[in-house]
């Protein structure tokens, strides 16, 4: 049995705790019957040896497994992951949908994505990582009393994703910390106009319009000034011909839209200029979880 | 010559300064060449002796006819407003476009609607009322560097508007004090996410989300509080069928969207509880200022 989880990129730019999507990298397990439980980390993390048992998908797993199993037994994880750790591309929403996918998965237990999606809620209480993670696509989420409400739009394939992943993490703890308790009337009006023009935007496919869409007044400019650098890696992405560059998550990531055609460019320019920095391209993913059996 | 413009509903549930849309209600302006400038007004306004001259439309309206006419000529301005004032149906912005495509019109001088929009801004710099006028249908709007910026969608004739007017307005100044200076993040999140998910529901027309998608904590409560009966309208249209029910730009107007199945139902719920207020179902607008020489 195979599952996998794509990374994602969530508070997309104006769209805080709002606006996700999701990126074709993925973190995988393959799960083989096994005479007792044990974990393997290939990829991104593998060199951690804090994760070296990744304790926080067997924990998830555990907390259904013991629930839906009728007959216990014991499993082998093999993990290919290719979601960097810490970079605010999902890595966390990941390793909880995965999870939770593979308790259901190896009773046989069909699981509803709208299900999956509510129970992964209670491990991430912000909804814009894990929606894209298990629907994949551009999604808009909110939750309303314990439930994800959201709506989903595929991102066709005219476009890419071109990431620049920094040599160290922004902690998502004070990057949170970093920004105000009270905003202006204006700074909310921008940011709910802003919003609200990116969703529809991304669900009428005009791509011109990102640009300005994309803009936000509420927590990007507080957590790239903790790395200042990136302040001049979305100039240069914007420069060289993106749609849109942002924040992704809560940092350290860059993330920009572009045209297909235009990817080679900006994606040369970026690694010219920031040579300590990780940069490529990338296509979108529109199937979110998945699962083979 | 005729030109006519739809009232609007602006500050749509979450989508404060940001959202609108255009209802099949009009003001008509029927222009015959005339030996003098002449303005009479029947319909909504027609008692008030204020508006007997029509002061904004002839103001706005010289303001480019000076500039656009080669040859000064007099006209009659004949007026059929169904747009009642003051109640946040967007009655000043009706006048502002009909004023300045009335200018263009006369002199022959076609005018692309997105520069016509660009020129109302310079009379009404919100941009939620100005742009369902001028485009008709759903609307997302902001401003950057004194352009609107928008993107647009029709509204299918499956659904109706039933609006409920009260006896008597709040003022948009008003209205406008009664609103905090600052917002906590937590309610920003909540209408930067709200806005985004009603935006998504128009886009893709998944009406069943409008009623968790059009909640708002940025301005509704505060405005209602100056006529708290406004609350009790809402719950009734709620509770009769509605699919989301909200204030009507600063009010006083209390704006529904139902099933056109429905909308008897409603309408007839309404009137029963609030005699005093009109109460009726109208048909949304999707062509928006209509020019017909």
């Amino acid at each position: 049995m195979k599952i996998s989880v794509p990374a994602t990129s969530a508070n997309l730019g104006p769209g805080f705790d709002s606006l996700g999507l999701a990126i074709a990298m993925k973190n995988q397990v393959i799960i083989r019957p096994s005479k007792f439980h044990s974990v393997s980390l290939k990829g991104e993390g593998a060199n951690n040896p804090a994760l070296k048992d990744n304790n926080m998908f067997i924990s998830i797993f555990n907390d259904f497994y013991h629930n839906l199993a009728v007959k216990k037994r014991h499993y082998r994880f093999e993990f290919y992951n290719e979601i960097p750790l810490s970079r605010g591309l999902g890595s966390s929403s990941a390793v909880i949908v995965s999870a939770i996918a593979s308790a259901y998965a190896i009773e046989g237990i069909k699981l509803e994505k709208s299900k999956l999606l509510n129970l992964a809620l209670a491990y991430e209480n912000h909804p814009d990582n894990i929606t894209p993670a298990v629907m994949g696509g551009f999604n808009v989420a909110t939750v309303q009393e314990n439930e994800v409400k959201f709506i989903n739009k595929s991102i066709p394939n005219i476009l890419r994703a071109v990431v620049v992943i920094p040599n160290r993490p922004i902690s998502t703890q004070l990057s949170r910390k970093s920004l105000p308790f009270k905003y202006s009337k204006e700074d909310a009006v921008f940011n709910i106009s802003h919003s609200s023009l990116l969703t529809a935007a991304f669900m009428s496919e005009d791509w011109r319009m990102l640009r300005t869409a994309s803009l936000d007044k509420v927590h990007q400019k507080y957590r790239m000034k903790q790395m200042p650098e990136l302040f001049d890696v979305q100039k240069t992405s914007l420069r060289s011909g993106s749609l849109m560059s942002t924040l992704s998550g809560s940092g350290s990531t860059l993330f920009s839209i572009c045209f297909s055609e235009d990817a080679k460019k900006i994606e040369k320019a970026l690694k010219t200029k920031f040579p300590h920095f990780k940069v490529f391209t990338c296509d979108f993913d529109n199937s979110g979880v998945r699962i083979e059996i």
